[in-house]
């Protein structure tokens, strides 16, 4: 039996475009002499819809859409995700379903039962958990067609105070029982650098576990700030890869059911070397939150240093250089060398730019104030000054011309509140608020790999707000390599603070990081969407209360 | 026996203050002979702590807290909710617990069974769901002890698309079989005006329902945008609330068990006269939320409209008239009226004020775009600059003085987008962000009941940003009374859109709010916490996908 593997790019909430993508693939897929096509979770409607699974037309878009497609499998069968209504008085009004069509019909339906409720998921929230169990009948095979998390019964975590079983339930112990032909899962799985060995261990332990080939079938693409890497594989029932498909890009793929025992391992991209992959990975997310949101030019402020450098390589990537504007918007404090080394970017890439000092709306501001300021001396209050002065104009041009403003914080100055609010911290989305800032000047060398695009300056020059006279970055933060490492302890490990300061750190920059990033959750609250790469990003995945008081100052 | 409804206000993971609080509390009560006292849900941890409860030492902090309760319930026993490991291999780690403390020791435990995971509720999140079930006992009599949406299992759904059982189980069903003595409901329950009457039905149906008393405490004060009213109660076994505790206020109250069926029905505040009660929740929240981030003073711009007037009276209700600064910051398009009116309610109110014109930086940006915007026309981008402006002035005074911005949008033009992103968009809490316009003006005329606070000018001139020439409202948006309407219904209810239109709106007034509502989600995600005053606000209880294209053009 020839199956097409469809990994595709939806559109949330675009019936009709999905529809047109769904039926087109169906009907190349039957043409190719494929028997089934498997597509992604929740196919028809993209995911994650969200709260519009809250509304009723939105639900009924999606089941009129599943009987549209239907009549178009003839001759062929195809596994379709969608949402479906439950039936029972008790319990939440959704499954989240697969429907196999063939004969023009629905001839089956299996509901979804283990529903991620953690990080940026919130299955639960709309979906009932299914506990009733059976395997797919199609061509004399059965199937035991499981959806996404279905699989991640036994998950590898690696947060510090988790359990590696989520779920009371376990899918695959239910449909063995019925002795399946393969194990099919479809899934909307998003992309984290530090999880893609142990994203390709649950397929192919299943696979070991079970002696079953399974095939795996992900979305692809970007919804706002979530990443789906596709990277769709088949697995043998030893547990090998035999293929592995297009990673963050559409890819549709045939096979042949009885041959999957017979092919080889596969190699595929190394799991350790993530910067290619973050890299390609943001750039898609950058091509469809623009693509999907209908807008065509991006405009972002090019200080000189290193994170508005890569944001700018990155978007003139997604978007074309000649539809990225950089504005180099020097005060007093900027150095000579941020000018030149902005300038010489933008003219590598071809992007247009302008010059524009800000120091004349700055003084007039001073000005402004001076009855109330008087005495009074520096402080952040200037520097925040400079820095939402430069957001006036960026988002000047940005409503005058519909450009988008890039955020360019990364994901360190992020964490400890490096930023000004209504300043640098604008935008319409954050290009790397999901990158520490030793991995932006990774992918700052992985840019330069052929030919130098950043200037070698940009890279090696100590890093700097520039927002006072002489400042940089490491007068009030410990160094970013040490920083990064704490971070990354407590932000995605959830380490314990006292075992990070058993770990080696120093006592007080423990502390003090950690203060930091508990006193700038204010800031956080009001960052745009940051595309997320790694296993815990900034945003809707983690929600902290700003009001709290913890870790309290005696605990620390 | 005598019991002692504790209705507290707790600070989020401040496990010190919290602690201090219910030790005292208990004390106190045994002085009065009391035999238990009840304390509302997640006591020791306050609620909601979110992505906190992910956090090994904070588990620990709240496991350690219930530990040096217990030697305090000597002679008397405490009824306190804390979260709770789960010792099983599988399923979450936690549960939402409530234990019995007596003779110094935990004598029981039970675990809070339906996890609402819904609107601003995560609890499946952290939480794995009760499913055994046992009556407390304590003095002779059998508690059955549930934990706030336990009661709900049938619940008063606002929305269209809902449903009435959310679960399939159902507490008191399974309690009920040991024939217990009374029902004790622990709550951390929040304040929405149009759930008032819902909330107390089902109280007094389950007390109905059953033939027994019904003793509620729910948690009061404000968390973040969270706003928890107290409202505690005691409801007699037929059906009648015999008593209701302070709305908006901490309060300690006892009552004895065997008096509550011989006690009359007491009158409680008018559920359709919501306004007061929005009132008291905004002041609270303000209250709370200074107090719980230990700031003392706000500062806001005085436009001379209403929202920002209001905004003005409740801050300085909440924090003092003296703690709240008026900036009143005319551009060339500001009327004559609106800085005496902005005038007049300072000097009403005794809150110190600056006027300072924004024309001088006004023009200098004006200058700099010059080159760039040569020869196109005036449009949002110059009315944005004068709102951004403003918040560049105001952010500098927060900045320099340890102000809090307030951010003074209402609900109508948050909905519709009608709003200065980065301008007054801006920021550190929303006061009015759940309040429609037409409610704006009611808490006007009540904050005016016994002498004129606001300006009566200000109630009645025609709503105007006065950002370009003569402009109006009702120049670009429906009139309130017909916009909040068609909003209420797509927001709170979430009626299909056709349904909308059948109701009797004009076709093109539905569409045209629709499309704006969906078009300024992106600018909806950059926004303050909101103070939560309705059953659905923007902000965590309301998610939506930005790139979402829905409803689609051809759908409307």
């Amino acid at each position: 039996m020839k199956i097409t593997l469809a990994q595709l790019n939806y559109h949330i909430g675009n019936f009709r475009k999905n529809k047109e993508k769904i039926v087109e693939t169906i009907a190349q897929a039957r043409r190719r002499g494929s028997e089934l096509v498997v597509f992604s979770e929740l196919t028809v409607s993209g995911y994650p819809p969200l709260d519009l699974l809250e509304r009723k037309e939105f639900i009924e878009s999606c089941l009129h859409t599943i009987e549209e497609i239907a009549p178009h499998c003839q001759g062929i069968a195809a596994i379709v995700g969608s949402p479906s209504l439950n039936p029972a008085p008790e319990g939440k009004n959704l499954f989240n379903s697969a429907y196999l069509l063939y004969e023009g019909k629905v001839q089956d339906v299996v509901h979804k039962s283990l529903l991620p409720t953690y990080d940026i998921f919130d299955e639960y929230r709309h979906f009932e958990p299914n506990t009733s169990f059976h395997t797919l009948h199609y061509q004399g095979k059965r199937i035991a067609l499981t959806i996404c998390e279905d699989l991640w019964d036994e998950q590898p975590i690696e947060m510090e105070f988790g359990k590696s079983r989520l779920y009371t339930l376990s899918p695959m112990r239910e449909l063995i029982k019925e002795d399946p032909d393969l194990i099919i899962n479809i899934a909307a799985s998003p992309f984290a650098y530090n999880r893609i060995a142990a994203k390709r261990a649950v397929f192919t332990g299943k696979a070991r576990q079970y002696r079953l080939p399974v095939i795996f079938v992900n979305q692809v693409g970007a919804q706002t700030e979530l990443i789906f890497e596709g990277g769709s594989m088949v697995v043998n029932s030893r547990g090998e890869i035999v293929r592995e498909m297009k990673r963050f890009g559409e890819d549709v793929q045939d096979i042949v059911l009885e041959e999957i025992d017979r092919m080889e391992e596969v190699e595929v991209a190394d799991a350790d070397d993530y910067i290619p992959q973050v890299h390609d990975a943001l750039v898609m997310g950058l091509q469809d939150f623009f693509g999907k949101m209908g807008f065509t030019s991006a405009i972002l402020g090019l200080s000189g240093g290193i994170d508005s450098a890569v944001s700018l390589v990155l978007a003139a990537e997604a978007l074309g250089a000649g539809n990225v504007k950089a504005l180099l918007l020097p005060s007093q404090f900027s150095s000579g060398h941020s000018v030149t080394d902005a300038e010489r970017l933008a003219q590598n890439l071809g992007t247009p730019y302008h010059i524009i000092p800000i120091r004349r709306p700055y003084e007039e501001f001073e000005k402004l104030l001076e009855p109330y300021f008087r005495g009074l001396p520096f402080d952040v209050t200037e520097e925040n000054l400079q820095a939402r002065i430069r957001a006036v104009i960026l988002m000047a041009f940005s409503n005058k011309f519909g450009h988008i403003l890039l955020n360019t914080s990364n994901k360190s100055e992020a964490a400890v509140g490096y930023g000004t609010l209504y300043g640098d911290m604008a935008g319409g989305i954050s290009v790397l608020g999901d990158v520490y800032k030793s991995d932006v000047y990774k992918l700052a060398r992985y840019i330069n790999r052929d030919r130098e695009v950043i200037p070698e300056h940009i890279l090696i020059k100590p890093p700097s707000a520039e927002l006072a006279p002489g400042q940089k970055d490491s007068d009030s933060l410990p160094e970013y390599s040490t920083l990064d490492r704490i971070l990354y302890h407590y932000i995605e490990l959830q380490t314990p603070v006292d075992e990070i300061i058993a770990m080696g750190y120093d006592h007080d920059t423990v502390k003090k990081t950690i203060q930091l990033v508990n006193r700038s959750e204010y800031k956080r609250y009001q960052a745009p969407p940051i595309l997320r790469i790694s296993s815990k990003a900034f945003g809707a995945g983690r929600r902290i209360p700003l009001v709290a008081s913890y870790p309290t100052e005696d605990v620390l």
